[in-house]
């Protein structure tokens, strides 16, 4: 077992903002520009460090706490507990910087093992606590604010002790992590080992194995790699009714498949202590290059070309002709009929012959569908700011501007309808002003994700403003049939959606399995599942 | 919706034997000295049509079906309830030989639409009669030997009337089958399309849509193609609490997976009434070749080193030692320590560039490996005689021979234990007198198959006999952390080693979803989920 030596900490994401403080920072001037011409500015400050409620919890609880964890891990101080309330959507950032701390924790516990979960599962259900599991605190779908009505307290369990690197198997190609590695912790350990995840979502730098496995996150490199969901092929979990281990095989037919029901289960059914996942080996070569295409429609066919032809490269995204014009800073573009492309970012890891035969038969098909290669300045352009964007929404939301992200799938045939009837309903919102982008990042055989970035001027009161523009395109993904969410998980904010998706009976098996798992309804209150 | 035309009925499979009677016959000469010489001939005659128990059901309950679904598809008569009798294991066979008819419906139903079978759980229902879903009825793991105590009569709800194809979409490559829909049906409806699905299981003759979603099947070219559940992308399940549909996108975050709890479920949540899965194009090439390798070892290890560099070819199987002797007919090679090299099958499917070009890049590998190619001759062997296996096990049990299948998974560090430790169990449990074959037939990044063949001289009473050799396999791999099925489903056979295998809080999983889909309990009793 090897644990992590990396320095970060939890206390390095900002309470009310994105990732790292020191990080953080103004708009940059270039781009305030372009934002006071699209919305004026409007400087908003935020409450820094609002005051936390006191802790509910009697000393009997606590004291429980501490016989099993040890003192220095229950936590009550302000910073820890602020840190720990909801996580980073909108509503999470706007609340938070209205001074809003109704939901944080009474509490912070920080167990090492699975057996010290098992504990505090044992004695959140002896002393009716609500318990939300904590990885990195990135959700962005209201995954961490659950509901703390008929409880008598509310139980962060941050999960940052637990960052083994617990076995690795060459032969098989597996390793299993502990829920706590954050991506790059991950990476940096598999790294020792000559290995890679592959796993590279937005929230790589804080986000955590546990969380990616919670929440079927998918990552950058997921033409390549897989989504999360596909790398997992073992699953160790704590639940309030004993431990579950699954995954006795790469592939079986011993009845249902329930790893799939863990994954995506958002800690609602239990708290996943050990993930055992497919590796591969550290890619030789890395390169990213850029494509243009003369619409959103052909570029779109050729990624539904290549995934039909089994011809994929490790990356391959696709931004419609809004989002190349903003990417590549020119405004003049936006929305002008005709005269803008759409860029393509294609990206290859793995060993040289592979990387070098892939790439020319990516080519190959490219070029004959009327793609045009740029070269490798806009991939590496890309590969460079990826992890970048959540800064920006903060500081944005300083000078009163709402900016957003919303996601969906869908076959490809519904690709064009889905795509204009999220565009139309968020205009029918926030009106002509608002900005709506969009990419492809995700794309399989028989379909794609949609990946929408909003930009719209803030009301006074910024909140319901924003939740009107999320219920309009949130509608428009049912109406369309699509998915409320391609990879950031129901939280929440999703959940009025989710029973219309699977339907009264999809949502009834939810329950039924909470209620065989969590008897007493302990775990993640008010997320994910739809009540009946 | 395009119906099938074919002339397949069900009628056509024997009710104790295998397949088409036309097609039945004798051991052939050439197997029957090598038979005669390895464990004797005796002469077994099976009972031909054995009674059939009288239909237990009142006039009320069949005058209400017959309501439901007319006179015509309501039948009684001996031929059509005999034929819905359990499925195709060793001990179905045996039982059907013995002249066992205990398990017999009292009725067959066949419902023309989703609706029709809404309406049949109904009254089964209502009338607290089990109801088993029957397509193939191809099952070798017991999972149409539904247990009747406790119900007022057994009903077999034969799908065979549900055979259009009833959506195209040719842009997502996705293809919407009803469940009746048996393997040549549902090609040639796509075929018509320019369309395939390429799920070849050895039942590919027999075996329905439905069959293949409710048991995880997987087939000959799931290397190429996928296993049946990677190939599903939604599902329409008509419950006893009323319509499931799953499957908004090919992949999203909108909660767990639910149609991987659908898929594998045997029949027991809900009756499957609609499939859609992804389709490819017709191949316009098909070549299989075969290789030559020292070793079961090294032919695992080209094939593990194939998968894990991402260049599996569309079929790739590894037939150990003593099957490659048998299978190329060479007895004294049997056993024979280093005498022996193992046989590997490989495939291409597809396009002309793609298939020389995949060809050329695993030819490279497995050459760099050490294997030797024999050319196509082995390969058009192995490929015409895919389906052909399960009538000589008949034509063997009419000489006092028992011969049957296991099959199992796991990673591949596993592999070699895996192997040894099964094969160790059959032979202390049958005797060195027995003959005990494997290969690898479905391979992964992470792992793969096991596929054993057993055959040995049977006792005077070869079914007690014939489950402890089953339940000593079946040990073995429990022992070993490998699964009790790859692809052949859980039925009754494999149901005592389930809890083991998923664990006790995975079958309460099971259980709790049976209970919230099928209060009553009428779907499948006795099979897939572990009692309490």
């Amino acid at each position: 077992m090897t644990q992590s030596s990396l320095p970060f900490t939890q206390s390095e994401m900002h309470p009310s903002r994105w990732g790292n403080p020191a990080l953080a920072g103004p708009l940059p001037e270039a781009a305030r520009g372009l934002v006071e011409m699209a919305f004026g500015l409007d400087e908003r400050a935020a409450i820094e460090a609002p005051a936390v409620p006191a802790c509910g919890l009697g000393d009997d609880v606590l004291s429980a706490l501490r016989s099993v964890l040890g003192d220095a891990h229950v936590l009550l101080d302000d910073d820890t507990r602020r840190l720990r309330t909801r996580g980073k959507s909108t509503p999470d950032l706007l609340k938070m910087r209205a001074g809003d701390l109704s939901d944080a924790p009474d509490v912070v516990v920080r167990p090492g093992t699975h057996e010290d979960v098992a504990a505090v599962l044992a004695l959140a259900i002896e002393h009716r606590l609500a318990v939300v599991p904590f990885g990195g605190g990135t959700s962005v779908t209201g995954g961490l604010a659950a509901r703390r009505d008929g409880f008598a307290g509310l139980v962060s369990l941050d999960l940052v002790r637990m960052k083994a690197l617990v076995e690795v198997d060459k032969v098989s190609m597996t390793a299993t992590l502990e829920p706590g590695l954050r991506g790059p912790e991950a990476e940096a350990l598999l790294a020792e080992q000559g290995l890679t995840l592959g796993h590279y979502p937005q929230s790589f730098e804080y986000a955590t194995i546990g969380g990616f496995a919670a929440t079927r996150s998918s990552g950058q490199s997921s033409a390549g790699y897989g989504r999360f969901d596909a790398l997992v092929v073992a699953l160790r979990v704590a639940t309030p009714r004993g431990e579950l281990r699954l995954g006795s095989s790469p592939a079986n037919a011993a009845g249902p498949d329930l790893r799939q029901l863990i994954l995506g289960s958002e800690g609602a059914f239990g708290v996943i202590t050990e993930v055992t996942v497919r590796v591969r080996p550290v890619p030789v070569e890395k390169v990213y290059e850029g494509w243009r295409w003369s619409s959103f429609e052909a570029g779109a066919t050729a990624m539904r070309t290549l995934a039909q032809a089994g011809l994929l490269p490790s990356v391959i995204r696709l931004s419609d002709e809004n989002e190349t014009a903003i990417n590549l800073a020119h405004p003049d573009s936006i929305g002008a009929e005709g005269a803008a492309d759409c860029l393509m970012i294609t990206g290859y890891e793995g060993e040289h012959d592979a990387v070098a035969a892939k790439r020319a038969a990516v080519t190959a098909v490219l070029e004959g569908l009327g793609g045009r290669c740029t070269g490798e300045e806009a991939g590496a352009a890309w590969a460079h700011g990826r992890f970048n964007a959540p800064y920006l929404r903060d500081a944005l939301l300083d000078v009163g501007v709402l900016a957003e992200t919303m996601e969906t799938a869908t076959f490809w045939s519904n690709r064009e309808a889905l795509y204009t009837a999220v565009k139309d309903a968020l205009t029918a919102e926030l009106g002509d002003g608002a900005i709506v982008l969009c990419h492809i990042s995700h794309v399989y055989e028989t379909g794609c994700s949609l990946y929408f970035t909003i930009a719209t001027k803030g009301d006074a009161d910024p909140l319901p403003q924003w939740l009107r523009a999320k219920a309009a395109a949130s509608d428009a993904m049912m109406a369309s049939g699509a998915t409320i969410t391609h990879h950031h998980a129901v939280g929440t904010d999703h959940r009025p959606w989710l029973t219309q998706e699977i339907g009264e009976l999809g949502a009834s098996i939810l329950r039924a399995v909470k209620a065989d798992l969590d008897p007493t309804g302990i775990l993640n209150p008010g997320v994910l599942i739809p009540d009946a």
